[in-house]
């Protein structure tokens, strides 16, 4: 053998130092060149590190011509994007956690390095430790994907299953997460379902060879769950999860999203609970195979990154074009994405209405009037002001036709609110 | 592009007609060249397929200079050994979903194709259609494993669900099974335990990158499972599977073995029922990822072998050497199998004694004499005959020493038998 695959490590927050340790602690076939952060602190906690590797420059490491893998690790769209293109330009392979960029810049940067002759590799910007992004392009390549739902977010699938177990309100668990540091002090990429919108869009990219702009993907968070939907769900055999998801019917059209669903007990994603992600993957020929563990965390992060670099080390000295399964297909087409009111889901309705006479048989007809029909309905004694709280569960309807009921049924003289809409996956 | 790569496909049973059906189906970039069976009748059913391309005779495909590679379907020792030798030494890749080949064959196979410069994928031969393979190569390569615990076989994992769902006998639901078709006419490989041994050796070896000795690996397989054993487990928090193990300690030696266990209902693996199968791997970084699906059947077992058949084919045409991730090391040392008496385990101990004073504190002081700290101890009032039915779970112990007690037991004069002895994961 002759010299090592020189890697150089951008950013030493809570993942690079992961990848860091992860390297030391483990001959994987590498060595460190050079780590860049601006903070020249970091570097001493590393006493095995040598000084000199160290530098507050990134371009000292998007320069040195003797790295061939730059493994970008600071987060965020800039100055990431311009590192990460300046390193292609200089003919170095990328791997990278970076989820927003590659769900926001991805057909740019894959075609930069393509041109480049380099692969960009990004395991960990999908679900942290588990491996998904490999496994689609290459055990499960020869399947026709028809659909993929996952749990993508830790963070708000640590807040549901509190609130599942304690009954608690959205808020208080919350407060309860960042308390915990299990949520950041600005919530509203995890709670709002951004964080997951850009995993399933880049998920979506990939199973379909398509490019998605992650604009055009529905997104719902989980702010407006409440423990007396869990309850109800419960009750009916459900758990409430945020889902994203990816359908491929007969159409053009992709259906990309993310939004809380109920999820049937008998769903396998429905047993992930706390932090743990998963990722269920239905297609011909493969039927459906699930992928579960944690989403997060500077050491499964670290794990996929770690692995991402020794893939394309191990190919460097044997090829000009390594992995050519992670190349970029540059005739990739863009997805025409399916509106969310043109899709087709079941529904759980919950209604709050005056305690009235022939409530229940108005909000029958409004339903069989759009052309949906119920599958049960839910109402139990009263509320103590008197009023009644009715859950509907609708079949597979198209949901434009569900917004209209639910305007209908909200103009009712005797309703006096539509609590919640949420989708249901069996 | 030139031409598209050539493959040879030996054997069309149920895996090769999904292979084929999935070739058919998708164009995954791969020209079908010719295909073997002994059985000419089979053609017939595929009016898409020139007949031309059909063969009795293994060594026309495995002669043909324009296949690059062989997907051996045919299952079993011989004549697939022999014939795989041959291919790989008229430069062929292979694909093969055969366990038992590379349980048993798979170093010498392996080194041949070695120096044959070519490689031998068999992603299809550990639980069918999940990727486990790869990603234990590729995505999960950075961590040091200690421990894998799966459920390797969709046989014994159905038998012991329909077990527990309704009570019955373990010989009554093997009769159905067989009936069903989800269990074979002679179902000693999967209820003894040797189709997930071949499995489980099969990942120890890639895992600790050593050759594990086939008939080093202690197996014991479903059959002495009895619906009490089921009923008393549940009671406890467990449930029953027969699983893979893999444990990596401190010492050199490799625990490696297949039996049933009490699972506890907190572990993902508790929760896999039915048909199917679950590997969970344990490591640093990654901590804990859990992969789910079919575990074997024609389409499923296809997904592999295609995906396997076009990550070869998307190397060819870049490089002389590739995949060099799934190359063998030359250098792989034997493992040391830890034996089973040495090995730590919890234990379920159920006993049946005669109703007099002083038996629960005889078990108490055999197992305490032994070393064995006791967990729990259920009895619940007296059988018919007047016995009283003990079920003992014990703290961590060496089963040597549980070996002892339970002799100690069955000698004591109020013992009437140990009726049942299963280990237990948490």
């Amino acid at each position: 053998m002759g010299k090592k695959i020189q890697v150089g490590i951008l950013g030493i927050g809570t993942v690079g130092s992961g990848v860091l340790e992860t390297l030391l602690n483990k001959d994987c076939g590498v060595e460190i060149k050079k780590i860049a952060d601006r903070d020249t602190e970091k570097i001493k906690q590393y006493p095995g590190i040598s000084p000199e590797i160290f530098t507050t420059e990134a371009h000292e490491l998007i320069n040195d011509p003797e790295i061939n893998i730059m493994a970008e690790l600071i987060g965020g769209v800039n100055p990431a994007l311009d590192f990460i293109k300046a390193a292609i330009k200089n003919k170095k392979h990328i791997v990278t956690a970076n989820k927003e960029l590659i769900a926001k810049h991805g057909k740019e940067l894959f075609e930069l390095a393509e041109e480049n002759n380099v692969v960009i590799l990004y395991e960990a910007a999908v679900c942290g430790g588990i491996p998904i992004i490999m496994p689609l392009r290459q055990s499960l390549a020869a399947n026709k994907i028809s659909q993929i739902a996952g749990i993508l977010n830790g963070t708000t699938n640590y807040i549901l299953t509190k609130m599942e177990h304690e009954g608690s309100e959205f808020e208080d668990v919350l407060k309860e997460a960042q308390a915990l540091g299990y949520a950041e002090a600005d919530p509203t990429g995890d709670v709002k379902g951004h964080d997951a919108a850009y995993k399933i869009a880049i998920l979506a990219s990939l199973a379909f060879n398509k490019n998605v702009d992650i604009n055009s993907v529905y997104v719902e968070g989980i702010d407006k769950i409440s423990p007396i939907d869990i309850g109800y769900a419960n009750e009916l055999g459900y758990k409430i999860k945020l889902i994203g998801l990816i359908r491929n019917g007969e159409s053009d059209l992709l259906d990309v999203r993310v939004h809380p669903m109920l999820v049937s007990k008998e769903h396998p994603v429905s047993a992930i609970d706390d932090v743990l992600n998963a990722v269920e993957i239905e297609g011909e020929p493969v039927s459906r195979v699930m992928f579960s563990g944690p989403g997060a965390g500077k050491f499964p992060t670290a794990s996929s990154v770690v692995g991402d670099i020794m893939a394309i080390a191990s190919e460097i000295p044997t090829t000009e074009f390594p992995l050519p399964v992670m190349h970029f297909d540059k005739n990739r087409k863009d997805a025409c994405i399916k509106h969310i009111k043109d899709t087709v889901n079941k529904y759980y309705i919950r209604v709050t209405t005056n305690n009235e006479p022939g409530v229940i048989g108005d909000l029958g007809i409004i339903c069989g009037k759009n052309g949906i029909n119920l599958y049960s309905i839910v109402q139990k004694g009263l509320l103590k002001d008197g009023s009644a709280r009715i859950v509907l569960l609708t079949e597979s309807a198209q949901e434009e036709n569900i917004l209209k009921a639910v305007d209908e049924i909200s103009q009712q003289p005797a309703t006096r609110e539509v609590n919640n809409l949420i989708r249901v996956m069996d």
